[in-house]
């Protein structure tokens, strides 16, 4: 879909209010009557309206703004959408009282995430999985991470990443996959956790690498998932077959997932509501992204805060992602994790605007979008806002005007 | 357009998972296979699907809905979405750590929106608020409650209160008033409180009610607002003219609003963190509905929680509302404030469903809407969901199949 709708002539957007997320000038980057030129699915230049160069918009289709808000198209570099089943029993199980064991009895808990994803028909996982996407798609995300990790023997893994890949060419959107064997031990491995983790580390990883289904190799390191030790044997596996890798890190507790990450040089460590100096520090220097993820914490009713004040100190690039997953953060709406982010998390609704598009990018090492700038990705959103702060602002308002992924208009209209 | 839409052949629902929200069966008052007749607008017939009078189906349109949820229209009872402006900038401003002094001084806070509201042509506040509703609409919102409250001057409340019934004649959906006069003094009486105070009980009320454009009479008891004694003359002048009355109460402190409230025989009290002992008991004496409003709560990041067992216990019925406001709650989802609702009050998924159906009606004095029996207006949701705790328990997810507004379909198609 993406490649038969690529405009392959010139489009040229005028009059807009252009919050480009270019580091270095304005706040947001924000051209106040901007214009962008695009050609073969790339931006070929982006500035001041009135600098257009005349011979760029000559016989370009040329569309007037007419002063809306033009951002880049938005990146979600953090979910589980593909997963088996809802939760939504366990969550009213919860709500009515009835106790944990009870809960676990009748099979809730990841466990039940688990069993699901096993047992769902590879088109099942699909289409629920596109109905998730279709949600984020809807508010502008032209970017998604997808994340495996409910199927945990090797043949439901890579079912899952099969999926993912799908998915990316059912609808206009990037997905970046990645691998997350390494997210709960199997129920049937019993007491035996060495055991699972060498069947990540040698026989999963391998097969997820030659079949070429994994952007990133991803885990969950904490008390009630794996520890560092154990996360170090699976990194030293994603490494020696080219995977680059990211960490669940410090979301309960302590201890010392973000630095492990940062030595294996990770694109990213996600959650980090525990993180302390020293992680602070490794993430910096290694050049790891901190990935807030505000919707785990508001289910979850979290009150230990994700060291906001540090990152930024240490200029460590902060991303903010929905962790759509049906436990913990069945959130659809990055939007409504940027106001999350900032409502919960006190970032600003530049930090969160950054954390979708520039920072969030550089969470999945994707250098080529998440601003408009020459030679990115022509992934663009038209807002029916009058400032950027207008997008994390409200809850549950979505103001999306269009969409253009690799310069083809995919959702909406740019001339009203 | 709910008159020229409305349906005068019978139509016959079959097939449905139906929540009734019809009190003294089973959670949600659910039928597991369900049938619904309805005829000039309204519910002729609800009950088992096998259970049908073949005499109803016979000549009716039926439409098999195939499992599928089929839940009362939504109730919104509590809403200021006819407003000038919006706060994006003021929220921003305190997240980028600008003083509240400094904010107060460019104009921040209420103030803000009173000017905007003031300044705003009739049709700007028709066209903004149109926007506002169809989000709301979107979710399957059939009944709305919209109050005036930023012009507090005559001529602005009374334009605030048209805009609103205009809304109600754009969009099918039923527009439910409250004059909200006494939301703030306004900035040019100074300190002249009993001057604003005698203006909106002998000037304001006897004209809304002689333009029939009230269907109640709130206020804002409040450190920050009026008092119990000022609110007192307020609700006696709406009572002489035969308005029922309804209150913000207990929101920041406990003035006994509630208790106020109650004495005259307040619809509702609305927010309620700091209700006490006393005030819970005067509420269910007087048949006070309590209204409770997440999205202030979360937006304002209180800690307190309102006394969500007490209520309970001594039967008050709870409603749950989006508060859509520019400054404390720009939450434009009622199933957001459902999921809110459970999230950080602890309702139950039924509780939440209850709280924007049942107990909405109730709180907007509505005996004919609310539940899926006989007599009642055939407002109906359809949902793509298995189970009725699946609509709270996502965020940011809208799984809206179809509505029925006074037995005419107005979104989405019935037959799939
Ligand atoms: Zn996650
Ligand atoms: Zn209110």
């Amino acid at each position: 879909m993406t490649l038969t709708a690529r405009a392959s002539t010139r489009l040229v957007l005028t009059h807009a209010r252009m919050a480009t997320m270019a580091g270095g000038g304005a706040p947001y980057g924000l051209v106040e009557d901007g214009a962008v030129a695009i050609e073969d699915g790339r931006i070929v230049w982006a500035g001041p309206s009135d600098a257009l160069d005349p011979a760029l918009a000559g016989n370009a289709r040329t569309v007037d703004c007419r002063g809306r808000l033009l951002t880049p198209g938005l990146i979600d570099c953090h979910t589980h959408l593909v997963h088996g089943g809802d939760r939504a029993a366990e969550f009213e199980m919860r709500l009515t009282g009835v106790p944990y064991e009870e809960i676990a009895r009748r099979g809730g808990g990841i466990v039940s995430t688990v069993k699901a994803t096993r047992e769902a028909a590879e088109e099942t996982l699909f289409r629920t999985g596109l109905r998730r996407l279709d949600a984020l798609i809807a508010e502008g995300v032209t970017t998604v991470e997808i994340k495996s990790g409910y199927g945990l023997d090797t043949a439901s893994e890579l079912k899952m990443l099969r999926v993912a890949r799908r998915l990316g060419h059912a609808r206009p959107v990037t997905v970046s996959t990645s691998f997350l064997g390494a997210h709960a031990l199997p129920p049937e491995y019993g007491d035996a956790r060495a055991d699972y983790v060498a069947l990540v580390a040698d026989e999963m990883i391998p097969a997820v690498a030659r079949e070429g289904l994994a952007d990133a190799v991803d885990g969950f390191c904490e008390g009630i998932a794996f520890s560092v030790d154990e996360m170090d044997r699976v990194f030293a596996a994603a490494r020696a077959h080219g995977l680059p890798v990211k960490l669940h890190a410090e979301q309960l507790s302590d201890l010392g997932g973000a630095a492990l990450a940062a030595r294996h040089g990770a694109m990213s460590a996600d959650h980090l509501e525990y993180l302390d100096a020293a992680g602070v520090a490794a993430m910096a220097e290694a050049g790891t992204a901190a990935v807030l993820l505000p919707g785990a914490f508001y289910y979850l009713r979290e009150t230990r805060l994700p060291p906001v004040a540090e990152l930024r100190e240490a200029g460590v690039p902060i991303a903010v992602a929905t962790d759509l997953n049906p436990g913990t953060s069945p959130v659809h709406s990055l939007l409504a994790a940027m106001n999350m982010a900032c409502v919960l998390f006190r970032l600003t609704p530049e930090e969160a605007l950054k954390g979708v598009t520039g920072n969030a990018a550089r969470a999945l090492r994707l250098a080529d979008r998440g601003a408009i700038a020459r030679g990115m990705h022509a992934d663009l959103c038209l807002w029916d806002v009058e400032t950027p702060a207008a997008l994390a602002y409200p809850l549950g308002f979505n103001p999306l005007a269009a969409v253009l992924k690799d310069g083809a208009v995919v959702r909406g209209e740019l001339a009203p």
